[in-house]
């Protein structure tokens, strides 16, 4: 039995951390667009420090570890790259921000704006990692883990001690979370256990968590489709699958086309922008592949804005 | 003395809404980016139905009058014109909108997504709105006021009740809000009264409130400048000035540069989108052209998000 996070630990990195994120709000929408006869919570995580959750994680390791002077490097071209930049910028850390040639150039200049160093090599992650681990043999810079460390999983965790003070008492029966590497929806199960039901949502083409179920251990599944960037995670983490495995409610996966209708929706109808990642969760209730009673009160969490507006903007076809 | 909107009126108009629409969230930022010891509170109006506070006044127009079987009819290419095709959607009444040539297809297409009938005819706003006095007398369909109505301004109005309610005892020391015609300003102001600072914020280029104050009466003014489609009214709401002149603390104006910056951040530092008008009361914060002391609790309204994407895209450069 590995050292899986405790509500303690959760509330040790909120303490940590908490002048340095965002409140996010909620918004309730009327359920009845869902056929329910409860108002439906969003939880707008997506406003969060650098347009994602990931700014929890690492804001809770830089503050809970020791940085060197050669400071921080993370293999990412993506939201966990842009969050550890942002917090190692706010806390005066040096970042290096490996990034494959294939990333964004939006991306890239996210990065970049959030202060760290980026260094755009090798043709795919892999090899962008390879060069990450290699410069922090050489300097002794520390890496951050994107979902599968124990500090991660604390701060993601936060999310739900956060919830928890907006709702008080009054906790909805469900909450549906997207997965990639399962760092956020592990650190909500660990604050919540069973106390509600956590509804666990991954693309049909990037869905390691629900392979994972299905052979009873992690495996490493094939990654694609229009949220790779975000949720493409090429096995769930170690430690994220262990705490799953007793505290999940339900694993579903959802079309890239009803990602695309969701995040259409969510711009159009609720005038929220969010990347294909941060409107799976949505998905699975607008598609009906999470198909709640009608008097169950569900919560949402969108959890990343990082689209390019171009793209989004030619959505309106899909409505 | 004309009839004015008292707090009684404005909860006989929430009473009378508010199953019809959203409560919106605030979203509580570091002040410290504005120089203030104090988060800023962004009430996230853009969220409302349709994309702006309009629907408010809307549906309470239709709630509380009698309605027709002809129905309702609006000129606007804009805010106006979408809220007024939502809220008779909903209601299960027919509505004709009339917008001027020169309105984008987009805000075309989002007031026919809303469910009305839309005319395009007319050169100007001011042919549009002869069209659309002549179908009024000749059909009965009642008219909508986009901003000086009394049913109007305190449908506006419960935006205030709603931040009241969500802040309980803790009010701000001022509310920054963006003016066009005066409707939602001067519906705070009936809500608020000197309990706290309404501070008027309006773009250079087109600027009624700031001409009328300056007057000491209600003039025409010259409208343009990059918020003029949502806030380039002509001349002053008589009823809103009325209220205002005894009740507003202070009226600013913003370039259309503030503006677009404004805009800008909005979207890259807090993931938000909003419209240039609705982003036209953060500019006055951002930009130092209202400039709180230190301490103060400053809230801002931030009212509109109908922007097409793709121009917000390009906004990357301004920061």
């Amino acid at each position: 039995m590995t050292n899986l996070p405790s509500q303690d630990d959760i509330k040790h990195a909120h303490g940590l951390i908490k002048s340095h994120i965002r409140k996010t709000p909620i918004f309730s929408i009327d359920g009845a667009a869902f056929g329910l006869d409860q108002p439906v919570d969003l939880k707008l995580e997506m406003l969060q420090h650098s347009g994602s959750f990931k700014a929890r994680g690492a804001f809770y390791n830089l503050l809970s570890r020791d940085v060197p002077a050669s400071g921080v490097a993370a293999a990412s071209g993506g939201n966990h790259g842009a969050a550890v930049a942002h917090a190692a910028h706010k806390l005066g850390h040096t970042a290096k921000i490996f990034v494959p040639e294939i990333s964004s150039p939006a991306k890239i200049k996210k990065i970049q704006h959030a202060g760290a160093e980026v260094v755009v090599q090798g043709e795919r992650y892999a090899d962008a990692l390879a060069l990450c681990e290699s410069h922090q043999s050489n300097s002794g810079a520390i890496g951050l883990h994107a979902y599968d460390g124990f500090h991660t999983i604390c701060g993601q965790g936060t999310l739900g001690k956060e919830l928890e003070e907006q709702w008080g008492d009054d906790l909805p029966d469900s909450l549906i979370v997207a997965v990639g590497g399962g760092g956020l929806i592990s650190g909500l199960a660990s604050w919540f256990g069973q106390r509600i039901k956590i509804i666990a949502v991954e693309p049909e083409q990037s869905c390691a968590l629900h392979q994972a179920i299905d052979k009873d251990e992690p495996v490493d599944v094939e990654v694609g489709g229009v949220a790779a960037d975000s949720l493409g995670a090429k096995r769930i983490g170690t430690k994220g699958f262990e705490i799953l495995q007793s505290k999940l409610h339900e694993s579903v996966v959802v079309s890239d086309n009803a990602i695309l209708r969701a995040q259409a929706t969510l711009w159009h109808d609720y005038h929220l922008v969010t990347e294909a990642g941060g409107a799976t969760a949505f998905a699975a209730l607008q598609s009906g592949v999470y198909s709640p009673p009608k008097g169950e009160k569900v919560a949402i969490v969108l959890c990343g804005s990082n689209v390019e507006l171009e793209k989004l903007a030619q959505s309106n076809d899909l409505l």
